[in-house]
């Protein structure tokens, strides 16, 4: 089933559909945008790689579904409106049957958010995705990593380790929980709490483990933070599947989960349950933010959670 | 040598230099960035597979400098001045050494243009490098593929073969000539020639092959093309390592030169040969736009030139 990349491409650009800001999409050497006025680009690329950020044998309308959704899912952690996404695919040989099933999950996924597909290109290698996602924010509304302050509330989106629950059920070459195996697949990019957001200062998408990544936020902001095991939100297939420290740990230390984590003023609490509620997405107060440095994970009698290991690196992990 | 992903970033970080129009750079889940009122946004996206790309054993400040360079020619062929960029680098094991020589290439470049690393990730995987270029262009003022027209001049910038040349003494097995060597791995986006570009109908740079690249604009301009293979600028260095047969199917078929082709109306010749000495780029006039479809390159007797095989294509070459 050999073809060439230009076959490829057009295969791609066929399914594509057309959206009033692109001036010109898949084609040409370079796409054509329009930026509203009164608002910044907001710019996003994340790579996932075969037996990196995927197990093998993972479908390929799942990984088409991945590849955008975590780059969806940082414009969500800068509160940001998407628009237009490029990809870049490496694969083995050309396949017209994987691409089209690999472009059934990303293409999904753009039409639920309005994202159009606007270039990129396809070239040889091992399997390999890269998205670039541009969206768009009101100038100072971007919800960055920076701005967290002390005596500021912590809250999750979703349920937390899910995603690391399907993983290593999978290492552990068992059966993998449907339910957990569609979390680490499909994540769901948290756009819809835009509005919330507003209520927010700081956040941050979890994608290397809870701890790491509001370590992010802290280190940025200057503060450190503790959260409750006890207020991680959990999901009753997690809660089916582990006991509970191995689910806390989950749940800390694992990443992929793709839910956003956020700081906000205490004041601001009912106001962010409310819009939250209007999203349709459950979010968890989990803890406070402190001053001096560093995440603490608190068991309820105010022991310190140590993890059996680090937060997620794509280069240890 | 090994060191985490978030290590490697602080070492990119650290290098890049600030640039008024990033609200925020490296650092956080997104860039924020300032597109200027009455400017559409122009986005380019291209790979370099290690073993595909670029010979195994390159250099990586060669690397560095053609993964931007192949992405800002983009930007070059459709006469966009370049802004920012993003970089996804998947590395078989973190090496800062090979990083900070990597950024050497890559960051001269960027300097050369004025262009701003602003994000993209680090992540394990075979060697691949992935770049999203941004620029911007007044509305109407891109040069695309589809605006070819019959009777059009067609030109090149600089000189054809030469990358191909280098490539195919490398596969020879024999001494690579050290002129050919350098424009197969630090080729130069022909960003000079914006203004000249102006007098431009249509236009793409040369990645593929002429004839194949030209082909794309005539196939998006419904016309085709005549070029005389004796117009076709060669460098000294080619013309002293191959004969004229090798010479010619190197220009007509070799990729990766990164020139610009494109096309121009017969009355813009002396402004197009002006603007283009005042931007201190060499260009060619090779042929001409004419009805009907297809390129065919020519001898001076008239006799049609046929390649020995296609242009190069990254699921064929």
């Amino acid at each position: 089933m050999a073809a060439a990349e230009f076959d490829l491409i057009e295969r791609i650009r066929r399914r594509v559909p057309a959206r009033a800001d692109v001036v010109l999409g898949i084609g040409d050497d370079a796409a054509l945008l329009r930026v509203p006025a009164g608002r910044e680009l907001v710019v996003a690329m994340d790579t996932l790689n075969a037996g990196v950020h995927f197990p093998d044998g993972t479908a390929p309308a799942d990984i088409g579904w991945k590849a955008l959704a975590v780059n969806l899912s940082d414009l969500a952690a800068m509160a940001a409106e998407p628009a237009w996404c490029t990809l870049s695919l490496s694969l083995p040989q050309a396949d017209p049957a994987w691409l089209d099933a690999f472009l059934d999950g990303y293409l999904a996924l753009a039409a639920q958010h309005g994202v159009a597909l606007v270039g990129g290109d396809t070239t040889r290698g091992p399997l390999s995705i890269c998205v670039t996602a541009h969206g768009m924010v009101e100038p100072g509304r971007a919800l960055r990593r920076d701005r967290a302050r002390e005596g500021d509330t912590v809250w999750v989106s979703g349920t937390l380790g899910d995603a690391a629950g399907a993983l290593a059920q999978w290492r552990a070459g068992g059966a993998i929980d449907a339910a957990l195996r569609a979390r680490l697949d499909r994540p769901t990019p948290r756009l819809a709490l835009r509005a919330a957001l507003r209520h927010a200062h700081a956040g941050i998408d979890v994608s290397d483990g809870l701890l790491a990544d509001l370590g992010h936020v802290c280190a940025a902001s200057g503060v450190g933070a503790e959260v409750m095991l006890s207020a991680l939100p959990t999901s009753a297939a997690l809660a089916a599947a582990f006991a509970p420290d191995a689910q806390h740990a989950l749940q800390a230390s694992g990443g992929d989960d793709y839910e956003l984590c956020f700081t906000a003023p205490p004041e601001a609490r009912d106001a962010l349950r409310q819009a939250a509620a209007e999203a349709g997405v459950a979010i968890s107060e989990i803890g406070r933010v402190i001053a001096g440095e560093g995440v603490r994970a608190l068991h309820d009698d105010g022991r310190e959670w140590v993890a059996a290991q680090g937060g997620y690196d794509h280069f240890r992990g």
